[in-house]
């Protein structure tokens, strides 16, 4: 019932991946005459892999995450992670209030042994591939321990993803052993006594961009604004490249050539308002859509929820966590 | 004497300046042997506008601040302050340690009164122009009055750069009042209070690149940090579009009318690399280049320290703030 457009591009989405991926089921929570109306017309084959569950209440976009967890016993948001909980699904995906969303994880499915509180995490395009960005925003003053978690699980999410022994970073503003505020200097000696992670240092904002860590590591308030300005500088590149090549009328024909690579590079800088950003931590998949996600951004939210099913993620991260923080 | 490349930058720069600007005396501070050897063979009529000042000492690029204040009573950095401080030059240009440069700014200047730190500031380029960011580094760990300081510096710098109003917002999580950390929700409650500050609410990364605000601020963590991703997001991007221009035979020819903008797009998104980042709030103009700024990056904060002397700055601001915080 969330995000900044409603159901009804959730609606459309859910339709779509009912479509494309025929072992798909999906349950769909909120207020049922508004759904049922909004699936009307639905064939009926895909009707039968469509189940609503009827929630009356819905978290609003601004709402404090204290009043989400005791004024709304029966939200559409806690519903559907108690759905989770109860393991009649196996994921959760939502468009809605992040800081209700993750206040509502962490009570209704509890985080995993060794974790205080989930993170969510990215894939951030560099020069030479991606790297995991976590925190994004779910948690803004962290303490040294929480990055530490942070990098545990970061770490973890990058080898479920096919890389051997992730370089993990810690982001500062320096790289040198004396740079930074408390928090990233003090994460660091407990960062080069953790054993199992491959820990290479700090790691500057131009160092991310140029691959230098598989894994860059920061509270959520620095990951946050990090990942905004990016999509912002790079909205502000692709509009005045645009511009370049309708100034000059020989220039116009080529702008075709440049302007895909921009979009697509735009869609990368924006994998949480794209792609949806991961819960990490947490004992069940929940992935987060941007709240302005249209109907293609919720559908990539469903996919990634898909993939980390496939992948057992809580499991491995279960797994690893166990054998890095005992 | 500092910067990643030492002196040799620094004397070519000042050589160009000298030429390029008739009415500048420029004092070179540092080791007189090595200072006069890199500028041997210097015309006559030029040479009679440069001084050298010894100073026995260097303070290192990695060297702790409270080392560089304590150690080294004769450091070059130590010295050119002081020169600054009994009104024998106008400005100090530096290309040395940030930290320390900060430290001894402070101690040998005195912030003005009403400001406990002093913050770097600079220009970055937005959709519709440039927008004053601050604290780009200087400062980490800073409460909700630095941050108010900040703003009002920040203000009247934009002022002296002929905005009337200027804009002004606090970089953060969310636009919504419950959103950010308790440092930048704090700072915004004194910003809503303080009188004569266009004080417009929080703003987004995004929102910074698309010109909501003349001036944003943020501590010195979150600020240095935005300002490096955002370098090696442009640097990046660059290198994409120059991969793509190269693969297509057709479109080499073209290729030649987009680069120009990136690489100028580059350095418009380094300022603090290329043009120096001023320190505000301090009785006395210090203009911080980057250490790795070349000829070029030096001569252009050699220039911006002559702006500053023309535009009276910390006069302007001695004003304004009396103004404003009484």
């Amino acid at each position: 019932m969330g995000g900044d457009f409603g159901p009804r591009s959730i609606v459309q989405a859910s339709l779509a991946c009912l479509s494309a991926t025929p072992s798909l089921h999906l349950t769909l929570v909120g207020q049922p005459s508004l759904l049922e109306e909004l699936i009307h017309g639905q064939s009926a084959a895909d009707r039968a892999r469509l189940t609503i569950v009827a929630a009356s209440e819905v978290i609003t976009m601004d709402e404090k995450p204290a009043q989400a967890l005791r004024g709304k016993p029966d939200s559409s948001m806690r519903v559907a992670l108690e759905l989770l909980r109860d393991g009649k699904v196996q994921a959760c995906v939502s468009a809605g209030n992040t800081g209700a969303l993750m206040a509502l994880s962490r009570f209704v499915l509890k985080t995993l042994p060794g974790i205080d509180r989930p993170a969510m995490v990215a894939a951030i395009p560099t020069q030479t591939g991606y790297c995991q960005l976590l925190d994004l925003g779910a948690n803004v003053d962290c303490s040294a321990e929480h990055l530490l978690q942070f990098a545990v699980m970061g770490s973890v999410a990058a080898q479920t993803l096919g890389i051997a022994r992730p370089r993990v970073a810690l982001l500062n503003i320096g790289t040198e052993d004396i740079k930074g505020n408390q928090q990233v200097k003090l994460a660091a000696t407990l960062l080069q006594a953790a054993r199992g992670i491959n820990y290479i240092g700090f790691i500057e904002g131009d160092g991310l961009y140029r691959g230098e860590a598989d894994v860059v590591v920061c509270d959520g308030f620095v990951g946050n604004i990090l990942l905004k300005s990016s999509e912002g500088l790079a909205t502000m590149i692709a509009a005045r490249i645009e511009a370049l090549f309708k100034k000059n009328f020989a220039s116009r024909a080529v702008g075709a050539l440049a302007l895909p690579l921009m979009k697509r590079l735009q869609a990368d800088l924006a994998p949480a308002r794209h792609n949806g950003a991961s819960f990490l931590g947490l004992q069940g998949i929940v992935v987060k859509s941007h709240g302005s996600a249209g109907v293609q951004g919720f559908q990539s939210a469903i996919q990634r929820a898909l993939i980390e099913i496939q992948e057992n993620l809580p499991e491995r991260l279960h797994g690893r966590l166990e054998e890095l923080l005992s």
